[in-house]
């Protein structure tokens, strides 16, 4: 007999509509919290940290998405929280995002699948704008369960995205992050103390607190934003990628990227200052 | 006729008490925007920082206060709000303050001086707990009102405080400000454009943006609780200094002390980089 803890007759099931909003503090703080302004005497990054410069208006940056996208509730059965790591990430935006916001996201489970060493369970979601009903964005993302494989399941699909070509990028663009980087996205809303609390992070096997994911998701779409779409936020496309390896608050990141010949896609990866790839397989597109 | 635009009638007045609240978030991001938790890879900031890390107790930086001392409005007449200046800023606090708290403060107006070249405006403030009605701080700030003096009243005291003894300081303190460091204070309510819009700051004849007095004030209130209150908020007994130069973004600040005689009392000075006060006649005390 085989324990599977996981619900997989949680595969295609649609969750029930989720309202979230969001104010134009929630829009500052998290600007800041991956890294805009931070290098920026020269204003350039105004548009998305302040609301009251003259003559710049706010903007939302893209990848603020990822905050929105979770859906509601849906029972995918019992397992370890701390055994979880996030695997994928995507975002297609279909415009700028309003700076204010109130948003009704449904999720759905698209697949549950087993890798033997665990199990990946991804998931999408679509948000509509609350009053309008417009569709604002989807998402979709994928989770490693270790432990949970072995249950006999489909290994689904192998890893999406594509490989960067096979010379030097056409772009680079570094931000440096902060010692107390993870402290401040945090306030955006996702807690783990993986990402704070240096006991938390012992037991889970890092000599010191990793940076959360979508912090590192974040940088790297403001290069992406600034480097590609003219740091225009609408025609911010869509943006994927896996996360290879984690971050450590005060690591450096290099987003390199690569133009494909439609003169809309670019295909990118996030290394850390050792070379060390962060983000793989990502794929960008302009709108 | 002297044109009084200033309504000397206010001094003595008191305002309608003002309720206001806080929350654990409140908190957290008033901590980072002053600049802790950004050179503790070592944790000993997470009590400030973090609300959530093992063995460890979310607690208030005292300089908090200066978030909830404004009590309610009092008409002192018009003038350009873009003339004034802060002053001096003093507080007390009967004990550590909590992590979520809801406070009625009442202001009143103390004095408004004539000082030639403008006028000085001093308002004193307390604040009781809103549900057990116990005390929990009081307030008094100056403001400097450049233009609106000459109208013929009193110059009233000089500068409180007090001159740093003739020696080398027993202690120096210093923590780097970041370019950002603005911007972020900003989100804990002082939205002014001075210290974030490089051409409001232009027109207020500054080469960029000035970092908020009081953001300056609670780095300064950071060095006197770990260096003289064993980090312990319960012990931070009262802090007064005069703001005397402004602060850039991205500026080191040093917190000069002299530990006085009576064991309780230390007197402090801020500089910059270049050795230049930004803060003078402060004096601190030890509950």
């Amino acid at each position: 007999m085989v324990n599977v803890a996981l619900n997989l007759d949680a595969v295609g099931k649609v969750s029930e509509p989720v309202e979230r909003s969001w104010t134009e503090k929630d829009v500052l703080l998290y600007a800041l919290g991956v890294g805009a302004g931070a290098e920026d005497p020269t204003g350039a990054e105004l548009a998305f940290t302040t609301e009251n410069s003259h003559g710049i208006e706010l903007a939302v940056l893209p990848t603020f998405v990822v905050l929105h996208g979770g859906g509601g509730r849906i029972d995918i059965g019992t397992f370890d929280p701390a055994m979880l790591v996030h695997g994928e990430q995507a975002i297609t935006l279909h415009g700028a995002l309003p700076t204010t916001g109130r948003v009704s996201t449904t999720r759905r489970i698209v697949g549950i699948y087993d890798k033997g060493k665990g199990a990946v369970v991804v998931s999408e979601s679509a948000a509509v704008d609350s009053v309008t009903l417009e569709p604002l964005f989807t998402s979709e993302s994928s989770v490693f369960i270790r432990g949970e494989g072995g249950f006999g399941g489909d290994r689904g699909p192998s890893a999406s995205g594509d490989d960067v070509p096979d010379r030097a990028p056409d772009e680079s663009v570094s931000y440096p992050t902060r010692i107390d980087q993870a402290l401040l996205y945090r306030l955006s809303g996702d807690r783990n103390p993986l990402h704070s609390d240096p006991a938390f992070a012992a037991r889970a096997g890092f000599d010191r607190p990793i940076l959360h994911g979508l912090c590192t998701y974040g940088f790297t779409g403001r290069a992406l934003l600034h480097a590609v779409a003219g740091s225009d936020p609408g025609r911010f496309g869509s943006m994927a990628g896996r996360f290879s390896r984690p971050v450590f608050p005060g690591d450096t990141l290099t987003v390199h990227l690569w133009r494909l010949d439609d003169g809309a896609t670019v295909l990118f990866r996030t290394e850390n200052q050792d070379g060390d790839t962060v983000i793989d397989r990502g794929r960008f597109t302009l709108r």
